[in-house]
C-alpha cells in the first residue's frame, strides 16, 4: 500500500524519487542556490557513512588523504585542451573580492586534474617518489542545466583520487585496482548494488583520459546510473603540466597519471535501488540506524515495565548494532512506525506490555512491508537474531537488485530490439558503429553507450546497426 | 642540537614555524592561488585526526552533521548589519559562469550564518523542532591580508556548528557546553594544549554575537593563539533571518541561535605549542603515527633476523598502538632517524642484530631527544612498556606546556608592566577600560584582550589603565 506523500513507482517514477528524498527528510532545495541542495542530517549520515566505507579500502589500497585549493587560476584550466573543452561550460569564475576585480580570475574546482597537476609536478623529481597515490574529499562545482537532488547537482561532495606513475602498466593496474576493490567491493558489498564494470567508449570517456572505467547500476526504472570511474589518463596532463621523473637511468621521462571519484549522487543510486513505495530502504551495512526500537505503553506502570525491557535488551547491542530507541512521548506508536518506514531503518522492533509477558518482542523488516516481513521472537538470543536478520536483508536487497537487472536486461540483435530493450532496461548487443553511429542512436533512442563490459562473448556476431561481424559487444541504456 | 633545516626557536620564532611546516611535510605554499596553501598527506593526516575526535565530541553532545551551499546569494549576506561589516571586505565573489555574467551574484561562504540562518527560518515550525542541533565539516574562504600556512590562510577547512534554541538559557547553556565539553575537552587532552576559557570583549567578539566565547593557548614565543570560539548570537540572526517558532501556547516566538567553530588553524597551534628546534612534536593521541620502528642490519642474514623479531613484536600492536615500520632499503637508519623526527612520530623503536641477541630494543622518545630520552627495554613486555610511555608523553607535554604558559604569565599593576609582559607573554590585569582605551593598548603595544577569563579574582583591584576600581581581570597579549 503506498504512502501518503509519496507517489508510487508505476505512476511518475521521476516524481516517486523526488518524493522519497522530501519524505525521507535527505535533502531540501536550495533554491535560493541554483541547483544546489542542503544536504539534510538524515541524508549526510549516508554520505558520512558511504565515505568512511570508502575511505577505509582507499587506505587500505595504499592512498593517503591531502586536500588542494577549491580555486583555481583560469589560466591553469586551459592547459589541456580536451579537458578545457569537457569543462568550460559549467565553471563558476570569482572575479572580485569585496567589489574589486582581480587581475586573473579563478574557477571554483570542477575537478582537480589541473591544480593537482601543477603541484605533483614541483613535487616529483624521481622514480623513488613513484607511485604518488593521493585522494582528496571535497566539493565541487559545476554549472549543470538540468539538476535534480543528489544525481545532479551544481555543488557536489565527492572523493577524487590522483595517482602518479612511472609507467603505462603502473597507471592501468592502479586504474582497474580501484574499479574492483575499491568501487566495486563497496558498491556490491556495502551498499548492495550489483555493478557492470566495463570501459567507457571514445565518445562517453572523461575529457581528457586515455580511457576511462566505469561502474553501471540499474535504477527500478530500468535507467543506467554511472555510479563511479576510474580514468587512465595516459601522459595526457602529464605532458601539459609537465610532470616528470629522472628514471633508474637519469633519463627524464613523463609520467603516467590516473583519477577516479564516486560522488553525493551514490546517495541518489542507493535510493532509487531500493526504496519502495513505503519509503527509503537502506542495506543495513550502510544504514547510519540499523534497527530502531519502538516501546508501546498506555500508562506510567506499562512504561516503567516496558523501558526496563528495552534497557536490559539493547545493553547488549553497543558496538555491534547500530540502534536507536524512539521514546518520543507525544506520538504514537503508527506515527512512529511510519516514519521510520519511510526513513528506511532496516528493522523495527515493537515491545509492548505483552511483549514483556510473554518475553517475546515483534519484529519488522523494512525490505518486506506489512505482515509479511514481521514476527514475533523470543527476547533471548534476540541479539543473535538480529544480526542475522540484518545479514540477511543486506543479501536478500542484492540478490532482488541483481535480479531485477538481470530481468530487464534484453540481448538486442537490431535497432527495433534496441529500442524496445533500452524503454525497458538495458539492451545488450554486438556494437561495431562508430562515434556518429553512437551519436545517431543516442538522438534516435535517447540511450547511449553504458560500457563495453569486461565479460564479453567468446564468439564474434554481428553488430546491431551495421551488422558487420565484431567479437565487442555493448551496453546501451538510458542514463542518469 | 638543532636540524638542518631548520632555524632556532631564539633565533627567528616565525622562520622556525615555517620551517617545521616545510620539513615536516605538512603543506605546500599553493603560490599561484594567492594565500591559499596545500594540505599534503602528513599534514592532511593531523587534520583528520582532529576531526575524528572533534566529530566523536560533537556527537556525544547530541549534534548532527549535515552541508549547506558553498555559494551564498549576496543579497543574504547583508541581512544582518554587523555581520556585513565584519565579513564584506574579505569575500569572494562569484559573478560569472563560463564567462557569461549572472544576474545576482553569489559569495563563496567565509562562515554559514546566514545561508544557514534561511534554511532554519523555513524549517523551524514548533517548539517541538527544538533545540536543533546541527554541525557542518566545511571549506570557507577569506580574503585575508597577511596569510601564513595553517594559522591565516585565505581558503581554510573548519567544522561550524548552528544551533537555534527556544530560549535564552538554552543558547547560553550551549555555547559554554561547547567550549568545555566539545572544544576545551578536547584541546587539553587530545592535543595536550592547555587553554584559557573566557568571554570576548565587545571589541573582539564575533560580527553580529551578543556573547563570544573562546579559548585561547600560549604559543612558545609567548603570543595567544584562539584556538575555537563559540558565540551565543542571542536573536540577532533569528531577527535578521526571521528564524520563529510557536511554543506551546501557540504564540510565536523568535528563537536563540548558537554558532561554534575550529579550523585547520589548530594545526598551526599544535606545531607551535610542542614542537622544537629538531622538528614537529607530536602529542601521542593526535599522532597519525605513534611509534616507528626502525630495523637496523649490515647483510641478508642479519636482516632476516631482524625482520623476524619486528614482525613478532608488532603483531601484538594491532588496534593498540598506531605504528609503521620503515622498512625502505635504501636509506640509512641515521636518515630514517632524522626524518622522524622532523615529522614528531611521538616514539622511535630501534631494533638491530643485537637487539635481537639480548632480546632488548632501544626505545627513543621525540619529547626528550638526544640520549636523554632513548632507553633499552626488554622484549617482554614491549608493548605495555610503550602503552605507558605514551601515555606519559601526553601527560609531560601537557604538564610542559601548561608551565610555559604559567612561567610567561605576569601580573601587570601599571602600563609599564603589561607592555613588559605583552612581549614576553601573557598579561593578567584589573580592567575597567572602554573600547577605546583598548584600542589605545592595541596601538601602542601591539596587544589585545584575548579574554575576560572564567577564573576571576574574590577582591577588586585597580584598573591598570585608569586606576578605576573594578572586579573584573582580563588576559592581554600579542596574538596570532
Amino acid at each position: 500500500m503506498p504512502k501518503a506523500g509519496i507517489t508510487p513507482r508505476a505512476q511518475d517514477y521521476s516524481q516517486w524519487y523526488l518524493d522519497i528524498v522530501r519524505e525521507a527528510d535527505l535533502a531540501d532545495y536550495a533554491e535560493i542556490v541554483r541547483g544546489s541542495i542542503v544536504f539534510k542530517p538524515t541524508g549526510y549520515a549516508i554520505w558520512e557513512a558511504i565515505q568512511s566505507g570508502l575511505d577505509l579500502r582507499i587506505k587500505a589500497t595504499g592512498h593517503v588523504n591531502a586536500y588542494f585549493p577549491l580555486l583555481i587560476p583560469k589560466s591553469l584550466l586551459l592547459k589541456e585542451a580536451e579537458h578545457v573543452e569537457g569543462f568550460a561550460p559549467e565553471v563558476a569564475e570569482v572575479t572580485r573580492v569585496s567589489g574589486v576585480e582581480l587581475a586573473e580570475p579563478y574557477v571554483i574546482r570542477p575537478t582537480s586534474e589541473t591544480i593537482i597537476g601543477y603541484f605533483y609536478a614541483k613535487w616529483i623529481r624521481s622514480w623513488r617518489d613513484l607511485p604518488l597515490l593521493i585522494n582528496q574529499w571535497a566539493n565541487v562545482v559545476r554549472w549543470e542545466m538540468r539538476t535534480r537532488p543528489f544525481l545532479r547537482t551544481t555543488e557536489f561532495l565527492w572523493q577524487e583520487g590522483h595517482t602518479v606513475h612511472a609507467t603505462e602498466e603502473d597507471a592501468e593496474r592502479e586504474t582497474l585496482l580501484i574499479l574492483h576493490d575499491v568501487y566495486g567491493d563497496f558498491l556490491e558489498n556495502e551498499m548492495a548494488i550489483p555493478v557492470i564494470k566495463g570501459l567507457k567508449t571514445e565518445k562517453e570517456k572523461f575529457a581528457g583520459a586515455l580511457r576511462t572505467y566505469a561502474l553501471e547500476a540499474m535504477m527500478q526504472d530500468g535507467r543506467a546510473l554511472q555510479a563511479g570511474t576510474s580514468h587512465n589518463l595516459g601522459q595526457n596532463f602529464a605532458k601539459a603540466f609537465d610532470i616528470t621523473f629522472s628514471d633508474q637511468n637519469n633519463t627524464i621521462q613523463v609520467a603516467w597519471t590516473t583519477s577516479w571519484g564516486v560522488s553525493t549522487r551514490l546517495i541518489g543510486a542507493l535510493i532509487m535501488v531500493h526504496s519502495d513505495d513505503e519509503g527509503l530502504v537502506l542495506p543495513p551495512r550502510i544504514a547510519p540506524t540499523q534497527v530502531v526500537v519502538v516501546p508501546i505503553y498506555k500508562n506510567e506502570a506499562e512504561k516503567v515495565s516496558v523501558m526496563a525491557t528495552v534497557a536490559r535488551l539493547t545493553a547488549e547491542w553497543k558496538g555491534r548494532i547500530r540502534f536507536k530507541v524512539d521514546g518520543r512521548d507525544n506520538l504514537s506508536p503508527g506515527f512512529k512506525f511510519n516514519e521510520w518506514e519511510l526513513k528506511g531503518i532496516p528493522i523495527r522492533v515493537e515491545i509492548g506490555p505483552k511483549d514483556v509477558a510473554k518475553e517475546t518482542v515483534a519484529v519488522a523488516r523494512r525490505d518486506r512491508p506489512g505482515r509479511e516481513g514481521k514476527s514475533f521472537i523470543p527476547q533471548a538470543g534476540l541479539t543473535e537474531h538480529l544480526i542475522e536478520l540484518l545479514a540477511d536483508i543486506q543479501q536478500s536487497l542484492f540478490t532482488k537488485a541483481l535480479k531485477f537487472r538481470e530481468e530487464h536486461t534484453f540481448f538486442a540483435t537490431n535497432l527495433a530490439e534496441l529500442q524496445a530493450a533500452v524503454e525497458q532496461g538495458f539492451a545488450r548487443c554486438y556494437w561495431a558503429g562508430s562515434k556518429e553511429d553512437e551519436q545517431r542512436i543516442q538522438t534516435d533512442f535517447k540511450a547511449t553507450i553504458r560500457a563495453i563490459p569486461f565479460d564479453q562473448p567468446p564468439t564474434p556476431g554481428p553488430c546491431v546497426l551495421t551488422g558487420q561481424e565484431t567479437t565487442q559487444q555493448v551496453i546501451f541504456a538510458r542514463a542518469y
